[in-house]
């Protein structure tokens, strides 16, 4: 049911050079299931990762960041769902450090060399045994042009697997891109995503890859929203194998800095809006533009509170022009001076409200011809300056409830 | 389908002496429907209102705040459903504006003694000829003991009228309160619900009348959420007709002031929970109390975070003691430096999580014995302070997505 989302085209998923994948069914929560995944790094890799702020967050995201900020020489990746090994307390840490230790002896690497992540259900054990013994099937399967499978392997309640790829050419070199996302609901990235991961042979300083990963997840993944849940497991993570023969780019303002990011953005847009095409219970994508702003920041606080709004969301799903709904959620934004009277809303094309109320011209069919539609863009002008943001989001149905109400069963 | 919330007991609507309440059915919207009500004051009564934050606040809110600015001579109160007159600019300010000179005219009052209320659809133009063609039949029925019937009339998605009292004696002689409230949907009341009225016939300085609504609804309207919602309309009016007969009460921190504020207050609580009792689709009750907070404005910022989270909402709705979910929603309620090792989480009387995972002892089966009752109380330890709140919300049911799906059909 997801929203004008088909499964990963293989031609798109560019092989990148230095970077392994392999997969199997640990059968961590349910058997016969891809749940595992193992990512390879040939030496002098860059990996530069963003997670969530959510307080609460997981033992893996605790365990990543120290891991990070101890070595820039990440080796390996090592993904789990079916438990997200979060709100596990000091047990939770013992047993995502033991799965580092129990792949990096296989490896023969530091056990600070790998980055564990998990995603699936909260507040229960991970079950250590059972991810060890799947370690070296994991292992064999890995190789380079295995990205499709670790698509399929990340994901929770997705119903469409999230793989995505680019090429480029920089100072005459062909450098490819190909990233892969999870995520249906729980969706409130606040630095990430659920769980994201883009690789590229490009030649980039580490300092100039910690900095693409915070602007491409501000640009992506920081923009969507399915429920307003912040993950407690949100990680984003960004590989540069350092392949690609080109000169170190060591400046994200360079030519080849500005290309490369360029690239890279188009790849996170995509991963970051298929999460909400496959939103839990998702019949509509919405986009939400919000000008004419002091700030950026007050821009996007609107587009969120229309983004969250339960009222805004069912009316998108029964595809009812009562926008109204829009209207109020823009007023309980939280700008504490905005002036109804300076405010336009427009659905697509149509000028529905100006000023504050109405437009004169507009009329209910038009606003229902468009509501009708898969893809919708809304578009709030607060006619208090020149910023603006966008966010993408999706309706609230039935289904949204349904698969919420049964997810552990 | 309301949780626990019976018909109003008509024994305990007690009369308020000088407050007079008629209603008729001047199909605003829909035909053979009671939707309009006023509410007459004899001279001498004080009046305060506690109105919304949405900055697109309805015509009638701002109509309603410019009245109470410029007299303490507030003689009637007229209240429509069917339309909020939201969302309609300067031509909804004509609109209600006009219909408080048609109430004045009959009643030989100024138009700036009117308080006019408007609740229902947004964005549509409010039929001002109909509302002033059934102002004859609601005033031939205004009478002081109508207030079942004017609980009636002012309900929308409601499916339970909302009316409470309660009587106490001061300096000897008896006073009596009496209550009634309106609102299922678009409900996160900031500074007052969708629509509140109380009356008492103490005597109360206007001064004191004011601080008292403000803290009324500190303590009631501005404890429940629905839907995160906050509406264009919320008001929120507490009417004293000075008819009791004792010393005027000059202070809230008297014997007097505290007795009729917790008198009060009672009947305020009931009023606001009744309005989450009857949330659309509702079917448990919840209590959120977190303690252990350094300032009590943290503690609310958790409660509703909890008491806003779809995830949350959606497992209660189940049944289902994912209770992860929860951790997962403090964990991004916005405190910075919240340590999730100090925090503990209850259900009722079982001990779920401490020290920022599972407690040893919890067992599943508990939880899912208390996830089945329709009043359930979460209290959330942060362990960083001796501050306190508590918020009043409902369950995320099918139910609400088809109700909110199909409001205006």
């Amino acid at each position: 049911m997801a929203v004008n989302l088909s499964a990963p085209n293989p031609a798109e998923l560019f092989p990148i050079a230095g970077v392994r994948l392999g997969v199997t069914e640990a059968g961590v929560r349910k058997a016969n299931r891809k749940d595992l995944t193992v990512v390879l790094l040939d030496p002098g890799t860059a990996v530069a990762g963003v997670f969530t702020q959510n307080r609460f967050c997981a033992a893996p995201v605790q365990i990543c960041r120290e891991h990070l900020a101890r070595t820039y020489d990440i080796r390996a990746l090592l993904i789990n769902t079916g438990n997200a090994n979060a709100g596990t307390g000091a047990d939770g840490r013992r047993r995502a450090i033991s799965t580092c230790v129990a792949l990096a002896v296989k490896l023969d690497i530091a056990a600070t060399a790998v980055l564990p992540f998990s995603t699936g259900v909260i507040m229960e054990s991970l079950p250590v045994e059972r991810i060890e013994a799947g370690l070296d099937a994991a292992l064999a399967d890995a190789r380079e042009d295995n990205w499709l499978s670790a698509a399929q392997a990340i994901m929770t309640t997705d119903t469409v697997a999230k793989a995505f790829g680019t090429q480029l050419t920089i100072d005459g070199a062909p450098v490819s891109i190909t990233g892969i996302s999870k995520g249906a609901g729980m969706i409130r990235p606040n630095m990430a995503t659920m769980l994201g991961f883009m690789a590229t042979d490009a030649c980039v300083s580490y300092e100039v890859l910690e900095q693409l990963a915070k602007e491409l997840a501000e640009g992506s993944f920081n923009r969507v929203t399915v429920d307003g849940d912040t993950s407690t497991n949100d990680s984003f993570v960004v590989i540069a194998s350092n392949k690609a023969g080109h000169a170190e780019i060591d400046s994200l303002e360079s030519v080849n800095g500005r290309a490369l990011k360029a690239a890279m953005l188009g790849v996170a847009k995509k991963l970051a809006q298929a999460i909400v095409r496959d939103g839990e219970g998702a019949t509509k994508f919405i986009t939400l533009q919000v000008e004419g702003g002091k700030t950026q920041a007050e821009c996007r606080q609107v587009a969120y509170a229309i983004a969250h709004s339960p009222l805004v969301k069912t009316a998108f799903f029964a595809s009812d022009p009562n926008l109204g709904r829009i209207l109020a959620a823009v007023g309980y934004a939280g700008i504490a001076d905005l002036e109804q009277t300076g405010i336009d809303l427009y659905l697509d094309d149509v000028h529905v409200a100006t000023g504050g109320g109405r437009h004169p011209d507009y009329r209910e069919e038009d606003g229902s011809r468009v509501m009708q539609q898969s893809e919708i863009t809304v578009r709030v002008a607060l006619g208090r300056g020149d910023a603006a943001d966008t966010v993408w989001t999706c309706d609230l149905s039935h289904d949204y409830v349904s698969i919420n109400a049964d997810y552990r069963s």
